[in-house]
């Protein structure tokens, strides 16, 4: 079994860099703190005596040898950056369960047949650059390094510049690392492991996201002088699309959710009727026709909505990952390794996306699942209980050492 | 008649300072645009040989002498800060329209009774600092220099630091300047004057308005993991509260207008449902207990739909201005001179708020206006003629003229 006082003790550590305002974290990526958080997990790496390899998106592995020099590597990780104003596990108790594995090998001597990887995937949370999971996207040859590295953020700066600024740019090729497979152990954030009493999820796929940034133009115009009957309010047109979205993700429910998380105005002053909206609309499902269906009315309803205002629209897809089923043989390894352990566990379809997503394209993949405390996530609040933690770990460290074979 | 050439001239010449992105003007109050803008007014009323004092909001006051040194001055004005995407006549023509006035006396060698005076006044948008006319609000007692000069900008800038550091804060006490009267020219923005086919309307009053900044308290949570029924969406709630104020204003039109100008959603990042959103709905009506009803329905309805969505609510009022009778024998010596010049003309209450709305709490005032091109304002694209222009200039021109007394 894992150490779970050393695993606790290690997300405290990383908590530290970038601490958000209210016990949250704040360390989003190719930021300075995002930088000290990876080279805090490249000394750790280092003193488990494990080579540390940086491609040029910034991804990180670390590799513990195995036996046999022939044997690909088994992969385990997920990702250190955080939203805004996120919590402290996600993605990081993946990445530090990751390295306890590790720990607990080394401090066991065990070696196993297969070297043991540590991944640290770049941008995982999309908070920052669009679109979120790019690091393991480029990997998998979802998207082209060169449109990876000229994403921009709020602000202009360019993706590539600022993986050179914060020092983190490798030289390795993406996605030239071969793999026997690759594990990722994440919360769940959502409410059904908790509610059902579980404390492993074995998740056997998940579900797929479409991302649609919409953009309104209105007229701008003064507020107090404008008839209501001569208006162009871009600012109104949102408002009825979000309702609209919110409508169809009900109609659909639980096989949907729809949602908008980021909103611009232009001028953004209280006496202007905005000229222009900018926002992007989330909306998600298990089925690839009933996302396809989703993206697809979002689209006709919004159009229907702005022409009806006398508003232009234009939408733009930001982000798209389809539905994913993972590897059934990895799947069954963890749901036998909690088995052996005597956890309870259950099936689960991930709600959010996950790097582990974009590698099921390419290796064989599977995911474990850490219950959280009423289902919330991307909110500093975030909270799991390290008997949670450990009993995800441990089946990590059981899962991996089953498929790198001791 | 005023000298169009030279006041067509000095707008575009003061537009050439804090100049827009397609035509129009960011001259946001207290700026160092401002501060250049103000220098231009000074330089200009000083060559008329006029006294230039400034108080310690930062109101300027620029004074011809009268041949009566008794009696007391007559003040024209406006404002020269502008929206962040504003016009270029917004507030400007009538300041300029002022000058003009002034250039044209000393031009024809021509001295009044009454000094004529010029009136700069701070911070008439309300786009950086809320409330709008604090500078014309204090000079009338509406609100204390102190709560003023401490409002804040969205940078947590302050009032009376910009003020001091822009170099404009002036040491005459706000509200000690005796006035015999104050008129103001200013676009109308709004359509109704171009639609009756009016170059100068004589404003009778100023319809009232209500700023209520909303706050609200969802959950913030994951987009793609957080079933719709375990949501506390505030972006939701801020939606139905939007469409609430358009059915609101619809269902009183034309006795009132509603509206959504600005907009902060927090954390702001695409898969996180909002945890706190402010925004600003502006309410607007000519008639007092229809202003107090539409406040207290959008504030009654917003904390309903607030409630239905399991979403904390607060509600401030961040301005407020009652509806405006204006002296009627200025608007009749307004009304006189536009017959007399042979102009069409016609009574109109203004759309929108103006500095002259808090001098008539304390001083005889009125209005004239100048069409608008489509009524657009608030938008680089405002437009009105030099015919328009001059037309209203000449009115205020005899109006002052009737009033200080040759
Ligand atoms: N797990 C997670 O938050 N991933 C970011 C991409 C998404 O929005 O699902
Ligand atoms: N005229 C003008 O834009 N005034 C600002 C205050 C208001 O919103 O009416």
């Amino acid at each position: 079994r894992i150490n779970i006082e050393r695993l606790w003790g290690s997300i405290a550590e990383m908590a530290m860099i970038g601490p958000g305002i209210s016990g949250g974290s704040n360390r989003q990526t190719l930021t300075d703190a995002d930088a000290q958080g990876r080279a805090l997990l490249k000394r750790w790496c280092e003193n488990e005596g494990m080579d540390v390899g940086v491609d040029q998106m910034g991804n990180m592995f670390a590799v513990l040898p195995g036996t046999d020099a022939d044997a690909l590597p088994v992969y385990l990780g997920s990702h250190l950056d955080t939203q805004p104003t996120g919590g402290r596990y996600d993605g990081v108790l993946g990445v530090l369960s990751s390295l306890e594995v590790v720990r607990t090998l080394n401090e066991r001597g065990i070696r196993t047949r297969h070297p043991i990887g540590i991944v640290n995937w770049s941008n995982e949370e999309g908070a920052r650059f669009v679109p979120s999971m790019i690091g393991s996207g480029v990997f998998a040859g979802a998207y082209s390094p060169d449109f990876a590295l000229s994403r921009t953020d709020k602000d202009g700066k360019i993706f590539g510049d600022e993986l050179r600024r914060i020092g983190w740019m490798g030289d390795e090729p993406v996605g030239s690392r071969p793999m026997r497979a690759y594990l990722e152990y994440h919360i769940e954030q959502g409410p059904i492991l908790e509610a059902e009493n579980r404390s492993v999820g074995i998740v056997t796929g998940c579900q797929g996201f479409s991302w649609l940034e919409i953009t309104l133009t209105g007229r701008e115009a003064h507020t107090g002088s404008t008839p209501m009957s001569m208006r162009a309010n871009a600012g109104l047109a949102m408002a009825r699309i979000m309702e609209m979205v919110q409508q169809l993700a009900m109609d659909h429910q639980p096989d949907a959710v729809g949602s908008v998380g980021q909103v611009f105005f232009t001028p953004n002053s209280r006496n202007v009727l905005p000229g222009r909206v900018i926002f992007t609309v989330d909306v998600r499902s298990p089925y690839l026709a009933k996302l396809d269906m989703l993206h697809d009315e979002v689209d006709r309803a919004a159009h229907q909505i702005a022409a009806e205002l006398g508003v232009g629209i234009s939408i733009a897809p930001v982000g798209r990952v389809n539905p994913v089923a993972f590897d059934t043989e990895l799947a069954s390894a963890c749901r036998q390794s909690a088995q052996a352990l005597g956890l309870s566990h259950m099936d689960i379809i991930s709600g959010a996306g996950h790097d582990a997503c974009w590698l099921a394209k390419v290796v064989p993949t599977t995911m474990i699942m850490c219950p959280c405390v009423g289902g919330l996530s991307h909110n500093e609040a975030e909270e799991i209980s390290p008997e949670w933690a450990a009993a995800g770990a441990d089946v990590l460290l059981h899962a991996a050492l089953a498929i790198a074979q001791i």
